[in-house]
């Protein structure tokens, strides 16, 4: 099957800071974004998991996208989050992400039912891909089912591919299941295949996938990057090991707290470590002492 | 602890009814909703699980809610839901359900992130309730683990009563576990406690609970309400086994799509019939199997 031209290379789902009465601050979010480009992603996608999509609403969403554009970046290194649980909120997001001008969407499956069939999947997809009406359009399925709980099989995939072929162009797969994206790899040639492991990130580059989708180059863009460009070099296998350390390092600690612990840290900005609820922030004394392992363990934090 | 006066009896998570384009059919719910209270049930809970709330925006909610209270249904006896994973989502839903002058409003715990601390569920409420600020606001918890993943603890419902007696006033248990509800039941006399198994109706009577909240009582509302007027009779235990047949029947097909195509055989209206992806409609022949076997086992569904 022939696809579409789709994007490449290393993206973030961008923190999303906030202010103590928890409303988004979109200045350190455009400051942000901008620093982990300079750091070396090619792209970003807003509103991921890490992003705490969920827990804002279409409207703050919306604003703080267009907030990015207004700021100068690129909406072609964009791939924004918008899949929402009822079909009217997806296409909403989905319709302002290609209005202006986003490379892509990475869509969540519904999920709030759980168990759900394979065709009602399916009509969601097909019901917001005709709703947005848009040859523009490029859906990247966000397979996450340790949170989404709902996901997409091999046969789904296929169907929405052989259905959408110009639209539905690539995965982010976070499953943290190397049997399931070897799987994707190995079905679909040429599929815009990202892996949301930072773990898996050399063999899915050395497998022909597209990319990586992870968490943390929100904070370690720079090593992330040289792994990327250099995947076929003999360093390659350090340079995956290096950037291990901070998921092999937090053990059970839920990964926003940390993440934003972590900016806060290397931009000495304090502002950064709240989180909105449902989620709850890291206690300071904490976030250092894992930190601390973090670096001594061979990853510096501090660019 | 004193509450304040909590609703009682038998509510209906109302069907959410809609046409051909996926669009809600506004005059077919208010029909639906004015036949099933004048068939016994107390009130309503628009836009539960089984209303498939979750698939519509909010602008699609409280366009509905407005149309049934502009129908002439007193808010007093709705309850409608108002949960959603954002904040300021629950906070515009449930805003508008007490200006309308609900009697409550059924909150869902945000329900995107599994796993989240107490800590942060107990935070989203306050925020919520802090920002709604109406002294008028009567929060039932919606307890669904099954579909939502994220639940109220025992813990957990006695931190929110007790920093918000006047507000927290009392929960759905949907969790099918009698352990769960018996629990509650006992650790909270005075709360407004539904089941949201039918199952357990007589019990939870029996046990001191506020009544039932149930996908059932779209269908057969008039046994449910003689079963919760008649539970200290004589005949109460063939009563409740008589509402069970439904569930018992059914199997492990989904709930929505069947009780939708059986208020389409109780109207004669195959409109009815239609379901919002990502469920997916029944198709007719096993309807009107499951159907068949519903009214032999000896629960008729015609009134």
């Amino acid at each position: 099957m022939s696809t579409p031209e789709t994007v490449h290379g290393l993206f973030a789902p961008v923190l999303t800071p906030i202010n103590a009465d928890l409303s988004p601050d979109a200045a350190r979010f455009v400051s942000h974004a901008k620093q982990i480009l300079a750091d070396g992603c090619h792209g970003l996608c807003p509103f991921g998991t890490t992003s705490e999509a969920s827990s804002f609403s279409n409207e703050e969403r919306m604003d703080l996208l267009d907030q990015l554009v207004d700021s100068g970046i690129s909406p072609s290194v964009m791939m924004p989050g918008t899949g929402c649980s009822a079909i009217p909120d997806t296409v909403q997001l989905t319709k302002h992400a290609v209005e202006l001008g986003c490379a892509g969407v990475l869509v969540l499956p519904p999920y709030y039912y759980k168990g759900v069939l394979e065709e009602g999947i399916f009509r969601s997809f097909a019901e917001v891909i005709e709703r947005v009406g848009d040859e523009r359009l490029r859906i990247y399925l966000y397979h996450i089912p340790p949170v989404a709980q709902v996901g997409f099989s091999i046969k789904l995939i296929e169907r929405l591919r052989n259905a959408y072929p110009k639209t539905v162009v690539g995965i982010k797969d976070s499953s943290g299941d190397w049997s399931n994206l070897s799987a994707i790899l190995k079905e679909f040639p040429g599929f815009g295949t990202f892996t949301g492991s930072e773990k898996f990130l050399l063999e899915t580059l050395r497998h022909g996938g597209a990319g990586s989708i992870n968490a943390v180059a929100n904070v370690i863009a720079k090593p992330l990057r040289a792994l990327v460009d250099g995947y076929q070099n003999e360093d390659a296998e350090p340079l995956q090991s290096r950037v291990n350390l901070i998921t092999q390092t937090r053990g059970g600690y839920a990964p926003v707290p940390l993440l934003k612990q972590i900016v806060a840290y290397q931009r000495n900005d304090p502002v950064w470590t709240t989180v909105r609820p449902p989620l709850v922030e890291m206690a300071d004394e904490l976030a250092k002492e894992l930190i601390g392992q973090i670096e001594a363990a061979g990853l510096p934090l501090h660019s």
